[in-house]
């Protein structure tokens, strides 16, 4: 049966209805969700009705074969309507009410302040909804759409390449700082181009407006404008949030750590550019994740290239943003983008066609300026001559062979102005796992006077080498140990809790990581089993007869070797045994 | 001269003129935004008036002596008004329009589908302020109000104590976890009591309905209702969000780190309760903060108490909360509130004024139960044995000492079911630096099913902590690393940087942490004076003369010692004296 589409004037009262519920069927969509948006069609989704609009977008994330929870209550949708389309018209009578008197007293000229309390009493009448959030009561069992938990195992994982790039950052003497999560939205405003519409705002309860960070590169560079910096050499690992439509196939989510590394300061040129190319090698290599190459290209370099090509100026930014996506899309794609998108002429696109498929090593420097109409534009040779350096300069920093110059390399980002790169896994299909460049203009942006500080940073697409390990890990069906503890103090028989505390407060004391059953009186097998499952390398063994010898039974958990160990060596032999394990 | 206060004509314009602005002088309040403020009566912020609300409530954390930036282009005063005045009429008309509309067609009955469009074109009418954010393009050069960036030596000292903490955390066999920022609202709601309002909402863009999570306890229950967990041991250190007022002063902010530890699971009473008491003392002991006291008290205790007095049982919790103020006021103004405010009967409160003053050891359980009323009372007898049991494991964890027994505590959260306790610094006036305790019923707030899981926990109040060691550093004149560049490869005359490059790579290859001037021909005492100046070790000095001889100069900068080393021994040389430096 053809579900019929709901009048203007239902779609209306659906809207009243869903005004204050995030689904029909309560706080996950269910049954009813599902058949009501098959009757509602898509063209409707209008401005008069946010709330609809904003229940059908997310319902679209859900399968069909997901919305099967029965409506709560004998919820109808006949009765979803009616509620629905009484709640709207005392919000609207409310509203009308309040409105007008508002504009009378505008525009009265009325100037005495006594009737101020009189308006608020009729902005008292205004309909209140009194329904506690969560329509029906239902309980919540997800997390934000786009966000998860993450798993002690994963925890552990992600801890591990953590400190492995923190190492890698501190082996390049760099600091940490951090910074808030939300930014005054005008600190965002005009950084991000088209992506604006995704960054994350703050209700407005009554403080300043805010937004909750889209990037680490924005709030650093307001923290070196706002704190007078002329240099620093930072990392931050941190979340940042993007109202993307996720993808759990792709890795992409909501909320989402970025790791970068940037280096302020005026210095000689393509000196610290060179250093982040480095960084991001070390850091791919010690996470042995396969081959990797860098690709390299110029902003200055891409700029002459489209003044050659005659690009009008006014259209770099966004044939550039069209150049990016030759990582993703063929050549014929991105040229359609260009000619019926962007209205530029065939024969300009083919011209950049030609030249975006050159890539290769430094020798590509002398290529390109054996190509007389390049070698003439002041920004090419400019370029290209910086490039040059910056090559030499990674050749002496050992990732020479990692490095690939590439002219069809234009990274998404407005405020690059120099040196730009991306990493990516060979053989792969994950895309860039690290990208950066130059941005001598950002800071600027912040300061008061406008003096500029100038920056070249990198930034390690982690949440992609992670999913690429756990994948992994998966597959080797290896188990990650989540805690680390060293011993696990178990009683043979009953009534030695006491016992076993006593022991376990010497072992704390003594700095050895400890634990015990929570049981008064647990079974022996179910603590040394709990060691198994657990990796705990030893387990004492507590019972009356070892009690009162003054001894305890050591026991290697992986051999099931037991010793007799005498109480008061306990912590130097365990510490032995634990060293010898390594 | 005395400001004449503003019509509600004119609070109106001047709320309209703010509707779509942070400050009247731009993104920071300036000197109009003081003198306006004068003229705003405290009773005309009503409802009516929603931004000149959020602008007034905000600025008055702001000195008048702050105040003092002049507005942007010329603004005054009457033309802000007049402008907002004609921006409130264009919204007013436009959304008059639009109900009206909305209204008419909710109720004529219409079921046709085709007024859809004709609703939307409407509203398309309304004013859109094409003014984009920040008036006057002012440039923003501060954090949101309430919080802050951290430098590097805040950082380096945090990443200290924060590594202190996860290793007595993991002495004591915990896992870590983490969760996303913000979770649905409904996760939140009713959770909090009165602290509900300090909770930060996420603007509906148009998906779910979401906030700031506001501690990590409710986040931890609905992971371990959703993931089905039936025992855990987690800790996490994550940041909250509240909308308190800030107080530096006070080390009150609205983003602060919640360092949270949890046994989750059904084990034998009391016996996890201990181990977070012990955790506490381990923490604060390693931290070499003072001596601490950790008070503990139990709630079944004090719901019979309550009884005992003749506290109406639906007033437990209010006059739990009243209690709760006893660390930061006298006894006669909490009586005060639960008389004046809460309508006790005076003899009631006089009863329980008896009580509070107890404090001790394990012996004050036996001096309760010799009470006759105490004694007699179920809630209170069973509480006090399981404070007895309690106790007991205390002293055997060897922090007897440590804890006190005191009635007075009470802890202001709704959920705590079981042992209560806070640690306090002796002879400070900085609160409490932790506290937790038993809440046995919020899993199954979340469980589909009600299925509870006991939990106990304890929060470290780190910022207070950070307050603390951060003072004291300050006082000490400490001056705190925030690299950890072992050497620094300097050149002593110009054109070597390739060499230093090729130096580098040898000692990064070699996981040598080392840093060099980024500037093509630096100066040999400004290079020096740079590892003087961020305390590093040793610097290499590379020569014409060394580079021949195949040798470098190795600097100890403290003492100003230099050897010549062979570069291929120098590795090798620099790990020995880096081992011997400790």
């Amino acid at each position: 049966m053809m579900a019929s589409p709901l009048s203007g004037r239902e779609l209306q009262a659906l809207d009243g209805f869903l005004a204050t519920r995030s689904y029909l069927c309560g706080a996950r969509p269910g049954r009813l969700d599902g058949e009501a948006r098959a009757r509602v069609p898509a063209a409707a989704l209008t401005d008069e009705v946010p709330h609809l609009r904003r229940w059908f977008g997310h319902l679209s994330s859900w399968l069909p074969a997901e919305l099967t929870a029965p409506p709560p209550d004998g919820l109808t949708l006949e009765r979803a309507l009616s509620a629905g389309r009484e709640e709207a018209r005392q919000q609207l009578d409310g509203e009308l009410q309040r409105l007008a008197a508002l504009r009378a007293r505008l525009c009265s000229g009325d100037a005495s302040d006594g009737d101020v309390s009189g308006a608020s009493n009729t902005g008292k009448q205004r309909h209140e909804s009194s329904r506690s959030a969560g329509a029906g009561g239902k309980l919540i069992l997800k997390t934000a759409k786009g966000t998860r938990d993450f798993q002690p195992a994963q925890m552990a994982l992600r801890e591990r390449v953590f400190a492995s790039i923190v190492e890698t950052f501190k082996r390049h003497g760099a600091e940490t700082i951090d910074t808030p999560v939300f930014e005054l939205r005008e600190v965002l405003t005009g950084k991000y181009g088209e992506d604006s519409k995704l960054i994350y705002d703050l209700k407005d309860q009554g403080g300043e407006i805010l937004s909750l960070r889209y990037d680490l590169t924005v709030p650093f560079a307001r923290y070196v404008a706002m704190n007078k910096i002329s240099s620093i050499k930072r990392y931050q690992i941190a979340k940042v949030y993007r109202r993307d439509q996720p993808s759990q196939a792709r890795g992409r989510y909501r909320e989402f750590y970025q790791c970068d590394f940037d280096i302020a300061g005026s210095y000689d040129p393509m000196v610290p550019d060179a250093e982040c190319v480095r960084i991001v090698s070390e850091i791919l290599e010690s996470l042995q994740l396969g081959t990797f190459v860098v690709k390299v290209n110029h902003r200055q370099i891409l700029d002459g290239l489209f003044e050659v090509c005659g690009v009008p100026p006014d259209q770099f930014r966004s044939i550039c943003s069209a150049v990016d996506k030759l990582d993703k899309s063929p050549w014929e794609e991105v040229k359609r983008e260009m000619v019926e998108e962007k209205h530029l002429a065939p024969e300009v696109a083919d011209r950049i066609g030609h030249y975006v498929k050159f890539s290769g090593g430094p020798e590509l420097v002398d290529t390109l300026l054996k190509d007389a109409a390049l070698a003439a534009n002041k920004n090419v040779s400019a370029g290209l001559e910086a490039m040059r350096a910056f090559l030499g300069y990674c050749a002496l920093y050992g990732v020479g062979g990692r490095v690939s110059f590439d002219l069809s390399l234009a990274r998404g980002l407005d405020y690059y102005t120099g040196v730009i790169y991306e990493a990516v896994l060979e053989g792969g299909d994950v895309g860039s796992i690290a990208g950066g460049g130059r941005y001598d203009g950002l800071v600027g942006m912040f300061d008061p006077k406008g003096r500029s500080v100038p920056c070249v940073g990198v930034s390690i697409g982690i949440e992609r080498l992670f999913a690429i390990m756990e994948a992994r890990a998966d597959k080797a069906d290896q188990k990650v140990r989540t805690t680390e503890t060293e011993v696990y103090v178990c009683s043979a028989q009953k009534g030695l809790m006491n016992e076993r505390m006593k022991l376990l407060t010497t072992l704390w004391d003594a700095n050895v990581k400890a634990e015990q059953s929570y049981k008064k009186n647990p079974k022996l097998l179910q603590q040394l089993q709990y060691c198994e499952d657990h990796g705990v390398p030893f387990a004492v063994i507590l019972g009356e007869s070892e009690l009162q010898r003054g001894v305890v039974k050591l026991r290697h958990v992986a051999t099931r070797e037991e010793t007799e160990v005498q109480r008061d060596q306990l912590v130097e032999v365990l510490r032995a045994k634990l060293a010898a394990l390594g």
